[in-house]
């Protein structure tokens, strides 16, 4: 395998599975070519009988899939999704090879897929592995390089042609015969449906799969039917447990709860919480929403009111609609019920998808809108870098999610503890690049606040803080000095993976795993 | 100039403007090739600064527009629009030649066009001319072939690659400096901007012109910020009395009451009212909106509730679905205030785009899902072709606005008087063909109901019925033996315009007028 090294001199492969990579160049400096692509053009003489199938077995008897084709899902039913491994196992079952699975994400619920990739059904993956199926990739058994890309970094890729889908599958938690679906209605709701779009939009072949059939419309359409070539009921499409939780907890760990407050008050000491056109993002882990309830104490103080916030939502956001902290919630996913519903009830609840929010491939998108972003990472490195695919011991064990597109935020802070067991979590050098220095403003742990050197006009923001803001460096001393520095996996030469900038380069390769 | 007959034995060119032309063939039988277009590529890097513009010169140079190049704008504005005259003279004012302009429609309000047409400053229309500029047209004054197109057919068009559009100028009575806008807030408030989605999502490059510009995000979007390049703010979009009336009249000359009567009972006893899935669609003409008035009574009556109606929307849909006759209006473009009120308040008034509803390059759109659509026209003949573009003297007057696609209801009914002045409207060969006879099922007039005899399963349902069912013929032997047989208009060999048909394919040429 012929390697180059990108920017940040990271080696990574000339070619990924026969198409040509580009390096990594820094934010903004690949420039794309070309038109964005289209679908096969339907007409409307084919679409007059009705596009209900009985079951996945017809659908994927009228779809005539070949070896080697690309099949798509979405990940919004997230744990709980019943729809990839059932397909999977019938495409194994019609003795399919050499499939190319291109899913928004995979979670542990998808350990099974193993299997297939073993037997040669799955060549490979384009899409997040969460868990097992990454894992599994770290030892090099898959049979082509895994390709990782952000949401707005799928759309993309989907949009402009990388990415060719020859069926897409979407589980619709609510649909009717036309194929229009949504995912706010029906006993597997998980709220918006956005990550299915570029599929829908871009297929050879939509499939809708639904356990809710409404008569026309289904409203709203966040897939519209006039892309879709079947409606296939079935059963259940998933856990409902497991798709949203009922309630998502606040962390009350100590010391999470000091790093989020800390990050909560570098937004305020900032100053953006005063300026105009004030928004932010946080996740839904236990320390994003504890940093969302300090966020929402410090509004109320100073009497601020949010343009928007960024889900995906919770219930402390949707409760913040209520209370009128926030104009409006823009939001990708939902993470609890409250979230589903209020997505369902609130018109200023607005679904979101990654074109909207995140495509980097479009006459912009609102990511660079957010004036702070809070974020996890598994490893922060002296120049800034992050890494949130794999763990210090190598294994490639999460997605990028939206980490590349939402750092894009005006002041893009990282919340870790300095530590965790004997990993220090500030290194000299992240095991592989999710995100480069230049986009990392602060970095928030349990012992101080380090600014990225880079945002000089942040510093001066904060002159009058009483913050502990220290080096990155010093971080970095500190977390040796508990935890000792820590040994670097081994690797053997192999490119299991690569992971893309949401601009389409690569920017590092994850390697097989030499395991002891 | 060759030509050659379509399958109607319509003489057509065999090119138009250089491009060759497919001829109508009878519905679904011409099936489309290849994929749909994409625009160009961008790069989220070239957005990063704010897209407000001082005015539309500036648009106008950061654009770089050159002689022969294409702009397109949408019509929701109507007769009370200012931005297409206002645009058309700044390019004048540059000097630029041989522009296409691509209007959704043109209206009286854009008879200043007329001078810069004559001046070589634009070439033709590719659009709706409605009134004075359609006059011209036929006239032969016009340096290229004017191309008509539904509003289904101009989508289609522009989503596969047969209008390529340089530059959209959005009309947008809300924005946001991101570009996202709607039509539903704002003092140039028109209800939906559908007829703008495609130029959105298609034109190399595409500037939204605001009167009312709001704080991010606008909501909703009918127009994504991510399409958009540049955002103008002006004074004033447009002349809000002749955007929308504040209401609008329903018909009360007895005879045409009559009319809209025998085609509501026609819808009742053809038994669809009955049925699931009931829905119907109606203009908003006087007659149109006497229409709905006997629908609501004899819903009301049998208490049926639709499952949609198709607006354009006026109160009295909106008065329907307040009262629980309908669950949802799906709307394409609001005729009155109460119309765009709805839209902007109740959930269960939905904003439609001619993707939706109208392009027959889909996966299907909804118009065949209408049971019962009852449209107007010019001339019907013993075939039952409509003609709602040219006048029986010859004129152009009218675009086709959704007449080929709302054509697709399950139960199409034309509605007209049997004679105007002394113009029989039942003749026995339409000047121009905008619709084929097979799709149209019945003409309801003073005199009589025809049924199309291609329809004996509409025959069979209304076997009971007392409504007064007549052969086209004897309409026509009525219609003449009232006004005798008219002068046919005289014409010239040059073809002035070409009407296509929604697939793309030309159904018919209007041709110069003689002018005595």
């Amino acid at each position: 395998m012929s390697l180059m090294k990108n920017i940040l001199g990271r080696e990574i492969p000339v070619k990924v599975n026969g198409r040509h990579v580009i390096p990594y160049m820094g934010i903004g400096q690949h420039k794309p070519a070309g038109r964005k692509t289209g679908p096969p053009i339907p007409s409307g003489a084919d679409y007059q009988k009705s596009k209900l199938l009985k079951s996945l077995e017809e659908a994927l008897d009228r779809i005539n899939l070949k070896n080697g084709m690309t099949i798509s899902f979405h990940h919004h039913l997230r744990d709980g999704d019943y729809l990839i491994n059932r397909v999977v196992e019938l495409l194994a079952k019609k003795g399919l090879r050499d499939i190319v699975l291109a899913p928004s994400a995979l979670f542990p619920v998808h350990e099974k897929l193993v299997d297939y990739i073993k037997q040669g059904v799955i060549s490979h993956i384009e899409g997040s592995m969460n868990g097992p199926i990454g894992k599994f990739c770290t030892t090099g058994q898959m049979n082509k390089v895994a390709v990782l890309r952000s949401h707005g970094g799928r759309y993309r890729a989907i949009q402009d042609g990388d990415l060719h889908i020859d069926a897409a599958f979407i589980a619709a938690p609510t649909a009717d015969p036309h194929g229009n679906a949504n995912g706010v209605n029906g006993p597997s709701a998980c709220g918006p449906l956005g990550f299915a779009l570029a599929d829908s939009l871009y297929a050879d072949k939509v499939i809708v799969v639904t356990d809710n059939l409404v008569p026309f419309p289904a409203w709203p359409w966040s897939i519209e039917g006039g892309n879709v070539d079947y409606v296939v009921p079935v059963e259940k499409l998933g856990d409902p447990e497991k798709i949203v939780s009922g309630t998502t907890k606040i962390n009350t760990d100590p010391d999470r709860l000091k790093i989020a407050e800390l990050a909560a008050r570098l937004v305020r000491d900032a100053g953006l919480i005063d300026e105009p056109e004030f928004s932010f993002q946080a996740g839904a882990g236990g320390m994003s929403l504890a940093f969302v309830q300090y966020m929402a104490q410090y509004m109320r103080e100073k009497k601020v009111i949010a343009d928007f916030v960024r889900g995906g939502s919770t219930k402390l956001l949707t409760d913040m609609l209520k209370e009128g902290l926030t104009r409006f919630i823009l939001d990708g996913q939902s993470f609890d019920l409250a979230g589903v519903e209020s997505l369902r009830n609130n018109r200023n609840h607005i679904e979101t998808n990654p074109f909207v929010s995140y495509n980097y491939h479009t006459k912009g998108c609102f990511a660079p809108r957010v004036k702070a972003s809070v974020l996890g990472g598994t490893e922060i490195d002296l120049n800034f870098n992050v890494n949130v695919n794999t763990h210090s011991d190598g294994w490639l064990l999460h997605g990028i999610g939206g980490f590349q597109d939402a750092a894009d935020a005006y002041l893009t802070i990282i919340t870790a503890p300095l530590y965790r067991k004997n990993n220090p979590i500030i290194v000299d050098r992240v095991h592989t690049v999710t995100a480069p220095g230049e986009t990392i403003d602060a970095v928030v742990t349990d012992y101080g606040i380090a600014i990225n050197p880079q945002r000089q006009d942040l510093s001066e923001r904060l002159k009058n803080s009483d913050l502990p803001v220290i080096s990155i460096e010093e971080l970095y001393q500190k977390a040796v000095s508990v935890t000792g520095k820590p040994n670097k996996p081994k690797t053997k030469d192999r490119v299991v993976a690569v992971i893309e900038w949401r601009d389409g380069t690569v920017i590092d390769a994850v390697r097989e795993l030499e395991i002891s």
